[in-house]
């Protein structure tokens, strides 16, 4: 358990309800005391589950009081039946907290095409209630009632101190980062007691969202039911009133997602390697963006790293196929700070030595430059990104449906 | 060995000059009696070896005598001695064949990174002269020498009659289907004693090409070396001269590549299945082509083949994340024609019968179809990839440069 606590205004809990036949927590519960500013940012899959229809209908109406999370079924593929249950879940928090339904946001992780079992959760829910708590206790076992195959429970905080004195932000999150529709999937929930209208919820969320948690990869599988929450209940003394205010919350809306997204890479399940790529020169943000997904996806990168093989040939043909125009004869790459491939041609370097640094950190940087040519400009993106092992497709082919 | 012959107007030969340390062959030879019409289809990785260069540059020019190809080395990211090489590598050939060294083309398949033996390379293409041979062995030799982790040779012919008489048309074929950069991967030679312009071959080898070698995938990794020619000598008596016949001999080329596509992935490394992947019911080739090629790269849909798991869910959602708008709710899927999902949810089938079957078979055959919403239309895409075994991860990870 670490040591991060709620912003003012918020409770959690973090109870059993009895979804999971492990047992273990499967019921979480964020609740603002008043109406809160929201912002919510959803997957951009077609296929979504009953929970990010209702949610992502509900965050326009710009508060909101409550999300409830329940993890071991994900209420995906469950057509109408999904929407009636995932709207009952709100309904029943609602009665306990003395709200409307529409003031309450859900999400659901785990198994798909399976109907929620909604006696047990209606049984759960009054319990979750009574164990609601301001305390880092009761915070970390929300983040805990979260988890699916997750191997730690992910959650952080920060105080922040604006011109006008000191706020916090909070944030739990949820993924094993299979990135998988089985265990679907990522889930994040942001607290802040700053006051904040929606607009600027919504604006600081996708800026740290952009360059946080759709910036990480483990097999480019984006799950049906993927949803990052911010809330904002403005229950601190402090307000942000500069610009440099604003400024400054939306950096620390981006550290607090940085932590959980990397959290999400750490946990990767079957992962040897945590990697960061950092893709730099570009003229476009777009451009670097895709030329990193594209390495950090690539399944002859991630194996490579699997076998601490610094094979600037997988990483740089990789880029080369991203579809971005780019001048091959500019472009550099280093490994863990070693130079290995420079102006389009391999370079001379001590293989030996960076393949057993790879193998002794266990993280490995990569840094793509393009350091000239008529599509080289000031643009640069960093991605994150576990490799493949064995024990990945071990895990993901061995389970069963 | 296969009975696949040769044109007429075409002869061919593998020999070992010694760039495998193996002693393998590694020198293919195909030539063209008379200068021959022809075609090119390359990579469109941005990073390209240099034979790339060369030869995408002399098709341009309509006509050419033949192609040398060494295995062993790509010849790529070799700098300005690459192009050097490579240009040296057609002179050879041209002084012995007696033509200029503009109607050779080149391809060099293997290491990325090294420069060619050239020393080796030069004295041994008199050897592959002279072993130029119009026999059925002499095109297996070929095809042989083509090979690097390729565990059979991929050659092919088809005899078409047209109105006018009949011809003949053959393709071989390298790649491991490892798709890497390391092995720098998906080279085909496609012949036929047609009488055709070098626009109608280009038109034939992208239609053709279109629907088979870009719509296999084992691990999405472009190569910096992909190359697909056609030759037409017109040495045949028949010339097709109807509409008729031209969609006949387009069909006959689109078959040959298919045959040699198919071979590819059938050699894929470590794979345990063949996959087949129909999706059709879209409003546009281009929306059905990229939902196939979403669920065939799928790290997540391949360990669920790999697993024998008719694993919907994974498929579903992978067609979701294609970036193609379309209504889920006319979505339907059928795994080796049982149906797993309908109108937006599971159904009903006996799950340990099918999964048996994938087991027994190891051919899989997936069907989604859209029936309905305002995106559906009556185009289909065929895709063939692979499933991801750790025997894959082994290969790949072991790997060392």
């Amino acid at each position: 358990m670490n040591s991060a606590s709620l912003p003012t205004g918020f409770t959690a809990s973090g109870t059993t309800c009895g979804i999971k036949q492990s047992g273990k927590p499967d019921l979480a519960l964020f609740v603002s005391e008043s109406a809160a500013a929201v912002a919510g940012v959803f997957t951009t899959n077609r296929v979504v589950g009953a929970p990010v229809i209702v949610s992502r209908e509900r965050v326009l109406s710009e508060t909101a009081r409550a999300v409830i999370i329940n993890s071991g079924n994900a209420n995906a593929c469950t057509g109408e039946q999904g929407l009636k249950d995932a709207r009952q879940m709100t309904a029943n928090v609602a009665a306990s907290l003395g709200c409307d339904a529409d003031d309450v946001l859900v999400c659901s992780t785990g198994i798909i095409g399976v109907p929620l079992p909604m006696n047990i959760i209606s049984a759960g829910i009054p319990a979750a209630i009574e164990a609601l708590d301001k305390s880092g206790g009761a915070y970390n076992s929300a983040a805990t009632a979260m988890m699916t195959t997750d191997t730690f429970a992910k959650q952080t905080s920060v105080d922040v101190k604006l011109s006008t004195g000191s706020i916090r932000i909070s944030g739990a999150a949820k993924g094993a980062a299979m990135i998988a529709p089985n265990m679907a999937t990522m889930l994040a929930v942001i607290m802040t007691d700053a006051s904040l209208s929606a607009a600027q919820c919504d604006q600081m969320l996708r800026y740290g969202v952009d360059r946080t948690f759709n910036c990480i990869s483990v097999d480019g599988h984006t799950s049906t039911s993927d949803t990052v929450l911010l809330f904002a209940s403005g229950t601190a003394d402090a307000a942000p009133v500069t610009d440099d205010d604003h400024k400054t919350l939306r950096d620390a809306v981006q550290q607090i997602c940085e932590k959980l997204a990397t959290d999400i890479i750490r946990d990767a399940e079957g992962a040897g390697h945590f990697v960061t790529v950092d893709v730099t020169g570009f003229e476009t943000r777009e451009a670097a963006f895709k030329v990193a997904k594209e390495i950090s996806e690539s399944a002859l990168v991630k194996t490579a790293i699997t076998g601490n093989d610094p094979n600037w040939g997988r990483i740089t043909s990789a880029a080369g196929y991203a579809g971005i125009n780019f001048d091959t004869s500019f472009l550099s790459l280093k490994i863990n700070n070693t130079e290995v491939f420079k102006a389009g041609t391999p370079v001379e370097y001590d293989e030996s030595a960076l393949s057993q640094q790879m193998n002794d950190n266990r993280e490995v940087h990569l840094l793509l430059k393009l350091s000239g040519g008529p599509t080289s400009g000031s643009e640069s993106v960093r991605f994150w990104t576990s490799d493949l092992t064995q024990e990945y497709v071990r895990l993901n082919s061995e389970y069963t449906t």
